[in-house]
């Protein structure tokens, strides 16, 4: 998850031309913080969507599902407090119905409700509160505004159990004309009260055909998203959306080219830094670690010797303590499904992969020195070990966190 | 994992005919606590063995793979305090060398070195201390001897972070003759200082032949070992071996049939005894929780689910803050890979269904009754859930434990 700093800009979601955001608490957090955001764009965007894997969705991620069959979107809407996960038939109106009440507010006609993506995040097993809803869309609107206040308040709407806002921001040049991406996420592993729940809305006032966006996205979630993991728990609400409002004035980007490659390497180098923010904002998390699985057969064994290894609980308590572990993150690759063979397996330690700890099926003898370097890097904030499986040339980075007691102190102390 | 408790009985590896044991501290652990254990047949007995699927597999799982190509097996030596795991080809020659011992103080032809099976658990990475292990086996051959006392003897001498020893005994007839099956089993989640691993040495005087032997074994395991997880973090070392001697005196069973269920049904229900030690006596575990999940479309659906289910960290924390957790659950089955359909699922707490918390698709309305009902389940030390998926007839059931913050204390709080 390398970022390149170079296009890095402070900015959220409306610093893309074209996009105007809003937040506001319509009550649906006891606490009275602000629980239902807005993002707007002024004309109608190609757009695309990534959602969760499990075999659970909520009502909402059904009703992106089937909105983005246009490949066209000019809203998302998004409450926090009320997931509108495991509430059947009833739940899936009250979302369409969410959807015509923006539309309808925003003045568009009666059909572009299918232009609204609605997301939820929260408690699940209750229906949402429409009314308080309802009445939160009429607020919302005349606030709808660009710039940075608007951005942090649309980051703030749609936090749970986050300590901290997310969102990121990326420029470029496109055929002479300045392109923007932005994205605002929320997820830290636990979303009271019963799952883990990852969403992320970006905007880009890049000019991208609808299929064209639908594989950048895809590819961009794959190596950044799809690559971190708090607590394994894949939640039935995880979404990723992206609105392209074209009104940077490039030609639109519809075929494969330099321009594509130039949008899609901003992209996912958005994706990443809001997949490490969630990371480094995971429930009880003190330290993040990077697992750099290299010298795999095939992408596909990379990606299980790494998603083995950030989820094993052995792992992730050993980066709590500062342990530079070979035996549990050898043994988790062992057991990944991933191919490896004990003697051509090698494991380092360090950013530049400085200490060797395992090499070709041994734990190898250090100097004191080397030592000392070890135990220097395993007590930084950001952890880096790269295994070397000896096999191939495809390789994977993934990230994951440590496991606290505050952890278990957070997930147990709950009362459904 | 029910067991009938009709067949059970006090005992140890050395209640079926034909077996003696023994065990010795000769200086592994640093603590000088008994640190190997030998078992030893009269008679050369038909064996069998199921290992580990890490594909880094330690030294004497592969060695013992390959004794094990004949069929007949005489003895068991086992050492805790060093794994012999992550030692290469040396640690291969260590292996096969105390074989060699071990035959030769039995005073066996030196051919038999290939009826020793040999066993290794504690520390990986470090070269089996050969000195004191010939001098271990050299002390220990006096003292084989049958009955409780010996019996727990090797069941101590295998233990490393175990809090209990952990044995248990089964009773049949078959054809009119008494035939006993016993076994002696460690783990608890993580050795020190690197992983889970889990031995299981099962004796019987039942009169099996080796193909049989292998299949009725490797149906236990299925239903028994390879249905808990205290961290699902498979370990190298991890293996069941079973010596049959014959020396109950009933025919040889060598074919399918009434003989061979009732062994098999008497073997199965051993090893469920055995395996829920094991997960009771999980790393920090304060309680037990089994998954039943029914109403599977197939076998390995049933197994998927349940195994993302007990090895969810979200839900072995949830059962540690004894909240019945119906999202995290359900939510858990979604991800496994099984089939599953929201409105098609239901699931229940208590160890006869007794409260529907969720049902198909959604939260169920609970009377205060119910709810109290509910909450004295949840707080019980063995925990029950039934997953109804809906779907078809297929079931299996796992055992899982609780994570608490002792577990953290004792995987994050060890240097290697």
């Amino acid at each position: 998850m390398k970022t390149s700093h170079t296009n890095r800009k402070s900015g959220g979601v409306t610093t893309p031309k074209g996009f105007r955001a809003a937040a506001v608490a319509c009550g649906i957090k006891a606490s009275g913080q602000p629980d239902l955001a807005l993002i707007v764009a002024d004309r109608p965007c190609t757009a695309a969507g990534a959602f969760t894997t499990n075999k659970l969705p909520s009502a909402p991620v059904l009703v992106c599902r089937e909105h983005l069959r246009l490949g066209k979107a000019r809203a998302i809407i998004c409450n926090s407090g009320n997931a509108n996960a495991a509430t059947g038939n009833q739940g899936l109106r009250n979302s369409v119905s969410l959807c015509k009440t923006v539309a309808q507010q925003l003045k568009l006609p009666l059909a572009a409700y299918r232009q609204v993506l609605p997301c939820s995040t929260g408690i699940i097993g209750r229906q949402l509160p429409m009314n308080k809803l309802l009445h939160g869309v009429a607020a919302i609107i005349p606030q709808l505004a660009q710039g940075p206040r608007a951005d942090a308040a649309a980051a703030r709407a749609i936090m749970t159990t986050d300590l901290v806002p997310k969102q990121a921001c990326r420029r470029l040049k496109i055929a002479g004309k300045t392109v923007h991406l932005a994205g605002v996420c929320k997820g830290s592993g636990m979303i009271a009260p019963n799952m883990a729940t990852m969403l992320a809305f970006l905007t880009t006032d890049a000019a991208v055909s609808a299929p064209q966006l639908r594989k950048a996205l895809k590819s961009a979630v794959a190596a950044s998203f799809n690559r971190i993991s708090v607590d394994q728990h894949t939640s039935p609400s995880d979404a990723v959306l992206i609105l392209a409002s074209g009104a940077a004035g490039h030609p639109p980007i519809q075929r494969a080219g330099r321009d594509l490659k130039a949008f899609q390497e901003a992209l996912s180098d958005l994706c990443r830094d809001l997949a490490y923010q969630i990371v480094r904002d995971g429930e009880g998390a003190t330290r993040v670690f990077r697992v750099r699985v290299v010298g795999a057969r095939t992408l596909a064994d990379a990606d299980r010797a790494g998603k083995a290894i950030v989820d094993s609980p052995l792992v992730k308590t050993a980066v709590h303590g500062a342990d530079p572990n070979w035996g549990r993150i050898t043994t988790a690759a062992g057991y990944s499904g991933a191919a490896v063979q004990p003697h051509r397996m090698s494991l380092f330690v360090g950013p530049r992969r400085q200490v060797c700890v395992y090499r070709r099926g041994k734990p190898t003898q250090l100097s004191a020195r080397a030592v000392d370097q070890l135990h220097r890097f395993m007590k930084t904030d950001e952890v880096t070990f790269t295994l070397d499986l000896g096999l191939g040339k495809a390789e994977a980075e993934w990230l994951g966190c440590d496991l606290s007691r505050d952890y278990i102190t957070i997930n147990a102390e709950y009362t459904t």
